[in-house]
């Protein structure tokens, strides 16, 4: 093994929060080595956010097209898939990395290509493609950015079953006549949507009693039912027990709980996720190797000053921007912390990642739209905060009947009534993936009711909803 | 004349303005009459907002299409300018209010169609379609509720050319082979785009330096290259000194100042708005037929603690949101004062309309939409704020450029440099109509910009692009 080649910042993995630590360390003026062993821009630019939604992007067009007059009669018909999945491939960069490498060369950070290990206190062990070993010492900081892997669960007969995981579902090239899904999350939905539309047959196999279980109820049953309308079939309260696939292309069979079986041409596994945190030499610093890596709100790991673990793999909001809002926060508390100037590390302060407990976003690009932040009303309450939920149905706001003929959505808004701020909001519909920025600065700004009152919605935007929630609220 | 008809509340003028008040003070218990001379839902019902947008969203919804994978050769071709006037229609009630009569029974409003006119102090004489005369009188408050007309210049040969204003141009019929617009403001670059995609060649005379010019100037300028490649024609600082028109039905002349001439088939006049004051009986206490009224904070008429203005007619903001925003705060105050409660009209009080002057927004249903709200640069620095503009391109944030292929656009956020909070911000780019609220929310919130660091917005949403902003202004 070579001599260790000092950086003030190493970061382990090279995604979209591991990216954006290097991206402010750098900004600071710190030396920085970013470490990947696949191809940087990590999950998200290759197998997750950014090729699904080219896959969904088509789907939600063509929705909304046939739901204007004058136009329905044009987008009838499958989706040209051929076309749709040579766009997914130029979005991935034919699963290439050249343009985030120019990206890295333009902030100066260095990169190492190949497995990264911890290797003690504030030193890592890169191990190339082509075999050869590289220390790296860091003055200040390491940083685990490994982010996650789709969680296969240990069922028999699974593992030799070839299922497609997000990779395969966000990532394959033909269309399978019948697509059997298991899982209810964001993955399970999204891929239901897109490939249904695609021209599968598809089947959603749920165990729990709805789609997206994380988000107010209504937001899974509107999903749910447009996925039915559109031909697909949504099954709740259903557990696998069993999976058979005989040969390398044949037909897969899902034995469920009671013994019914189902036969799919494709089989996604869409159960969860676990951190790639298994191989990373955790166990060098006292961790334990496969587990989650917890941290302070500035993403520092208890009791190691110089370890920090930011997206995924910290657990605490599996989601690329709020991966990146880590990682942001972090590299600031590194290069104060560098320069020994004092943190701010308060609630809403500069070197507290505050937003992933109290107004987590997120958008999922079915057909309707889902989007939300901050608590839902059963986490409110179950907060202790004293709380009401104001909905509203979408439908009647003028600007969304405009919008879309027929449209069906809803909306909610949690409001803490000792305070009178918003605690969180979902809206769900045509569109309202960008509805929830605006409940995002409510809730982050913890702007009053009162105030809110003044904020206007133009009229007719789908946004209007936003005075007849506060209307009912006010009575 | 009859006896009056004493009612605690006598609101002139039944558009969306009129029956916010009238919805307000029936809340709080006061008998309110509305007295309308054509249809109750007002120009935004019939002949503006709603059949413009009618008529806009299939162009933008069509445009959008063309922009995804697989759905491109489907929705070439003209609009089915048949289905679209139809759908149209449909949204204006085929112009006949009867929807508004059953919300005007539900809150217990008295409806009186006829020509309303003020008669003195707190009296209001109407003149019904048939003749019949009744007189009103206000325990406490006559509202005026009349709004606006098109203004059509007093240009030789224009009145006897039949030309349209934003009614014709929201209620026609049928496709004019050629449009000619005179104007260069919302109503002008609206109806270019509807008019194109419908099937005019539509010519757009700009006697200013560009299109939207109350927005940021980019703003016009994206519309305006949009409608070129589109096909329209788009001439800015022409001025237009006569109009020629025989007979009928032919085609219709416009002479340039310089002498050069241009022929349509039809003429739209958008240059402007005149209040409907010339005959609603201001002389009878003491105010000027044909003026705008102008109003305090809380919508009343100086020295008329009577009386009160609310929607255009008092020239704060001539948008239906904001008249029915106004209408909220004059409700409010007249069922306080009514009630001798003390009234808040401190800057964002509940009596006191503060967003139309700080955080007016505004959303244009343009190919692309272009969104505002707040100041822009040119207004802020007038206003003597020490400022500094944030401009992102559109384009470059992966929501957009996943949303449409080849998206055009750009945002500005205007920021308060003493204060450190937004002043405004604007957005241009297909479905930037939907961004404006967060922005809103921001400016009248005077959310921190250090604060709305936490406000993340969902990967990969358009408004994605306020990270980009603020990582732009932080440096």
């Amino acid at each position: 093994m070579t001599e260790a080649v000092e950086y003030d910042v190493v970061v382990l993995g090279g995604g979209p929060a591991g990216e954006n630590v290097a991206d402010r360390t750098r900004a600071a003026g710190l030396s920085t080595a970013l470490v990947e062993s696949e191809l940087v821009g990590g999950e998200c630019s290759y197998w997750a956010c950014v090729p699904s939604k080219a896959l969904l992007r088509p789907v939600l067009a063509r929705s909304e097209a046939r739901r204007v007059p004058g136009l329905a009669g044009a987008v009838q018909g499958p989706l040209d898939a051929e076309a749709v999945f040579a766009h997914r491939d130029e979005w991935t960069g034919h699963w290439k990395d050249d343009g985030q490498l120019d990206w890295l060369d333009s902030i100066g950070a260095h990169l190492y290509r190949g497995h990264g290990r911890l290797y003690g206190i504030r030193k890592v062990a890169v191990t190339s493609p082509e075999g050869e070993h590289h220390v790296l010492s860091a003055r200040h900081a390491v940083v685990v950015a490994t982010g996650t892997r789709a969680m296969v669960p240990d069922l028999p007969g699974l593992a030799g079953a070839r299922p497609w995981t997000s990779r395969e579902a966000t990532s394959a090239r033909r269309v399978p006549g019948r697509l059997l899904i298991v899982g209810g999350s964001v993955v399970a939905a999204e891929m239901a949507t897109a490939w249904q539309a695609l021209g599968s047959r598809v089947t959603v196999l749920v165990r729990g009693s709805r789609l997206l279980p994380r988000m107010e109820s209504f937001a899974g049953e509107l999903v749910a039912e447009a996925l039915t309308g559109a031909g697909a079939v949504v099954r709740t309260g259903v557990s696998v027990e069993a999976v058979v696939r005989d040969g390398s292309t044949g037909p897969v069979t899902v034995v469920l709980e009671g013994g019914e079986t189902l036969e799919g041409d494709e089989l996604l596994i869409a159960t969860g996720r676990e951190p790639r945190t298994d191989d990373i030499g955790l166990d060098t610093v006292g961790l334990t190797p496969g587990g989650w890596i917890g941290v302070d709100e500035s993403c520092r790991v208890d009791g190691h000053d110089w370890l920090y673990a930011v997206g995924d793999v910290n657990h605490r909001a599996l989601l690329t921007h709020q991966g990146k809002y880590q990682a942001r926060i972090a590299g600031a508390a590194i290069a104060a912390r560098a320069a020994g100037t004092e943190l701010d590390t308060a609630r809403w302060g500069a070197h507290a990642a505050t937003a992933d407990t109290a107004a987590l976003p997120q958008a999922v690009f079915t057909d309707p739209e889902a989007g939300a932040v901050g608590l839902t009303l059963d986490e409110a309450e179950r907060a202790g905060h004293r709380v009401r939920a104001v909905d509203h149905d979408l439908g009647k706001v003028s600007g969304a009947g405009l919008y879309a003929e027929g449209y069906r959505g809803r909306a909610r808004m949690v409001v803490d009534l000792d305070r009178e701020v918003l605690l969180g909001a979902t809206f769900v519909g045509p569109g309202a993936a960008e509805l929830v920025h605006a409940a995002t600065v409510a809730v982050v700004g913890e702007v009053p009711i009162d105030r809110l009152w003044h904020a206007v919605p133009s009229f007719p935007t789908i946004s209007e909803v936003w005075l007849r929630l506060l209307e009912t609220y006010r009575g």
